[in-house]
């Protein structure tokens, strides 16, 4: 048996089950192939700082990792190698002494957990500066094509769902109107998953611009029936419809979506059309902290070892994968940027209808 | 044993336990002592509408109260007896007719679970139209100074915890500043213990106007000390020091202060002061809702037991109350209206900035 | 549109998402397609006893049943109508009885939820009675093989998952070998699930004659390392392959399986060999309660409207399940009656080994 | 301001929040004092085994320690100082030998966190030997009489009342009688809190030996009621009033408890007598395990923050502890041995009783 010495990194947002996928690497290719495992921290900056900021992994190292969340080497959004800030407002590129790092650490390789950014930069680090990758898919969203379901999400669904259970028995007692803002930008999943899941009568989807007028309907159209409260799952990238330009709060500093924005943008609609009473939370973080559900924890798991199985059969260059429930895996070069998005042909969006879950839209 | 005939009605916001004293009303009234119970719908307001709204309430339609959040009686701000909106935008006094309502109904007394609000109505109603009461504390503000605890509290405190717990594992992970606002427009005791208790770093009270400027510094002495990550929980109701008006977009619509503003005000702050990233979540009503944790089932069907044995005891206008570990009671006229809010004294709120927890004042 | 009016009801042990099966029938059959659905109560004994416990569902009947564990119409596995008790300790067929009783209804037919027994009945009462039946899959052992996965078994995994959790901590402060006994009589996916989910050290299964030598090796190596408490998962049919008889204490009554006595069993041989202290835990139904976690509600939401669209279409005499991932079905004639164990090749079994789980043999 | 170096330890079982514990007393000594905090590992067995087994505690080695359950020291019951095994079976004194090592590490303290038994050594040691202790309770059975509450007994109830809540939904689908054993050999506080708090049918306490009649008539009573379930708590240490012997079954090995023997041998009886079908669930260390709810985090906070009080005052020699919901201190030397027990007095089981729980005896 061949010994390999090979590194690990995060990259990204963080989501439940990093820490899993690490675990099971370390275990499988430390504990049992007897390979060393260094993690590098925080992306690839561990190995581009001075100086360089590495961890030797072993099975003792990953004590107790299993249920935790976020992720031991920690992770950034910023730091693509082939556009690092020059620190005078511009970017140069740092890929070839991020590889001559990588050979002076004696790695033969990186397995990659990130999205669909850091698996282009992966493949791209492959192909120019000839570093062999693996990747591991990571998307709290969901919205990566080429995997069927990623770690995280159903942790992300899972906190939202409780909060759905939660405002459900208050407002019940209360008469009310209650939204509540999970993330997606672009993609809905974990407002379709979590609205299905949590019984919620209205989801607004980044995919779909809703008519508030709609949602208003369908709010009298319950309380007609003796229902006089109304749960609302709001994507944190839906808009009305209405053509009107997002209101300016909703935006501040560099670019972010205010918290709570896109709830407070519908609650004030329904507020001035039905002058019934909302309440608003906002989620934000609480979705990518804590502990990985189970799922979660089974799916990183054999990603983690799968990842190190393609390492032992030499294909480097491929991202693991879940495919109508089997773990397989591509080539990283076919791991599309488009991310994902629901569409209206989706079984459980046709599920969700069917069970009278108002989109705001005519579908 | 005399057989009596009472009702019961839950006013003011809701919060967990509301069912377990119901519950426990019942049990003990109907289950054990064989008298009767009617359940009032949405506080007096199932008294004075047409047709009344009334439950007859036994063991059997408890079945599965203990654990459920809400009221299964409905609650409701709006209904005042005393002050009843009149349709013209004044009020009338219809006291007389609930009095003459209760009479129709056989009721022989009431027990009203409700804040300081809704004791205040009932003590006069004694007073005036001579309906005896009993009341139980609800406040999940923990702000009525009659009793030490009511049920709420902790649950709401455990929502928050929670809800620190997992901003911990995803700020470490990514370097940021993570903002949580709770509950507690005049009395911060929420933000305070679930503080303590989720490890924040800095507490926003609505009690201590905050400087921002001593946040951002003790931002900046964690990352100095190599923690790049800060938890900050912040009470809605907290202002900054600065005289600064509150910032428009805090307030709209009935003067509802708006969910996020609190936090939003200080995370701009500090975003525009360190160029850190901040995340904000906002609880809202998942404080409100869902089932109570053992300490306020405990305490809640021990405060049912005792407003029974009050009326066996013909022990009208009175209201239960925890003092020193123990279930008393205390004369309803004496139910105060000022809220309890944290005091600079007070025990917890030391031994908080023993463990090195911020108030963002000089104290 | 056609009007249909069609029963439904649950059969053997009950399963977290029972509820939501029959929310999501009721919301899109009676709430969208304004048929009627009637409830048919602990199995078919609602239809044949007298008077007959039947409910009319409508979706206010269904408010705030998604979240609820159990079933509303509840269950029984007692009461095959071909061979119902005669009271004489035989055995009799009421089929034709029950048949009538349908026609009787005006049932169009019956969605019949429940394991493999009941959809077997299912199938007998269409063939030889005449009874349109459509199927949804329960096992929260998920050991039927024409479905995927079904319902209940992720919310059974979790529970075992997070008692996991908690033991670690626990085993890890006091240098103690813990077993928790988990569900599963014939098949052990609970135990192979939970152990990975839970980082198991050693999970015995039912389908592998564990050697109690290999696991206390496990342990002594263990202790080599310097860990000094190791964890193990043990499913309720798990047994020693020395070829020992059962120990008498295992059984009693009626042919149960004595709560813990796989686990004891084990415990007993550990502590007798290495002289370590063991601890028991035993879930046993806290597997069947309590809410279901969002992959099984939307599994079962998604089950429910899919067994509406099959009447919808007219193809009775089939089962819904999931495979690959999408919601398909299968003529109940082809549900096979052998349960689904787990195979050494499953990919899931292997992943776990790699991860350094032992099962107490060698593979 | 002097400055101190002080010695931590913890010992006998775990409970939730040990690391509560000593993250306070390491942020407050050492983040705010600048003392010097020692952790002893094993309770006293770091410093009496060669080589000794000390850490340094700093802010940052308590990072994520607060929600975290276990207790980073580890402990044990196992090593009296005055009564160390000497390997032949006897015993000998090493209580010079440890005041010793105290002096030697520079120690002019030890915190003390542990049970009854823990503290009596710790008031000899500083009798006898010299060394100045100040004790922190720790009990999670809640039997310490010099304290109100200690951290770990209301976390091991929710674990409890979490269980009652799970069992209360398959019981009710089924028409079974549900018992659930939990921790409490000599005193039954977490069967009268969880059982109070999940709605038991039935508690069986160590304290009031049980009539299996008067739980078998409780049942039928609950039958002839409509109400085809039963939810029994066990206190692991309730034996039966019949005078019969313990069943042979429920010991083994060296004198320990067997897991589920108590509530095995009232199912037994139910079983015979009713013909019903019972199911038993043991919890067993679940009930220690886990992270702390915020009542035992905030209460551990406070007891770590006045032991270091205690110290700043020079008062040795005494014990942390809760009263009438203030924290306050006693000397070591009242600290009784006898453990506090359910009386028949005590308000909670007044409380019990009238909303319905049978205890198995006529009081």
């Amino acid at each position: 048996m061949a010994t390999h010495r090979i590194g690990i990194m995060t990259g990204g947002g963080d989501a439940p089950g990093l820490n899993a996928v690490i675990r099971a690497v370390v275990k499988y290719a430390v504990g049992e192939l007897h390979w060393q495992v260094v993690g590098i921290e925080d992306a690839f900056n561990g190995l581009l700082e001075h100086p360089r900021r590495l961890q030797d992994l072993t099975p003792k190292s990953c004590k107790g990792l299993l249920p935790q969340g976020g992720t031991i080497l920690g992770t950034t959004n910023k730091g693509d190698p082939f556009a690092w800030p020059d620190g005078n407002g511009g970017v140069r590129d740092r890929s070839a002494e991020l590889a001559e790092a990588i050979r002076e650490e004696g790695l033969e390789g990186i397995i990659s957990i990130g999205g669909d950014g850091s698996q282009a930069i992966g493949w791209r680090l492959m192909q120019e500066q000839g570093v062999p990758i693996v990747g591991v898919p990571k998307t709290i969203d969901n919205d990566l094509a080429a995997t069927d379901f990623t770690f995280g999400f159903w942790s992300a669904v899972e906190v939202a769902t409780e909060a759905l259970d939660r405002l459900h028995t208050t407002a019940d007692a209360h008469d009310r109107v209650m939204l509540l803002e999970v993330m997606g930008r672009t993609a809905g999943w974990i407002a379709l998953y979590a609205g299905v899941a949590g019984g919620a009568d209205v989801i607004t989807l980044p995919e779909i611009d809703y008519d508030p007028e709609r949602i208003c309907a369908k709010i009298q159209q319950r309380k007609d029936r003796g229902r006089n409260f109304t749960l609302i799952v709001v994507a944190e990238g839906s808009t009305p419809a209405t053509g009107e330009a997002l209101p300016s709060a909703r935006r501040h500093g560099r670019g972010h979506i205010v918290a709570g924005g896109a709830a407070q943008t519908l609650a004030q609609h329904i507020t001035e059309r039905l002058h019934v009473e909302t309440r608003v939370t906002v989620l934000g973080h609480l979705q990518r902290g804590g502990s990985p559900v189970p799922f979660d924890r089974v799916l990183a798991t054999r990603f983690g070892v799968r990842a190190v199985e393609l390492i032992e059969q030499g294909r480097w260059g491929r991202m693991v994968r879940l495919r109508d429930g089997m773990i397989t895996d591509v080539p990283l070069a076919e791991v599309a940027r488009d991310p994902r998005i629901v569409s209206l042909d989706h079984p459980l969006f046709d599920a969700a209808r069917k069970v009278g879950i108002e989109f705001g839209a005519a579908l």
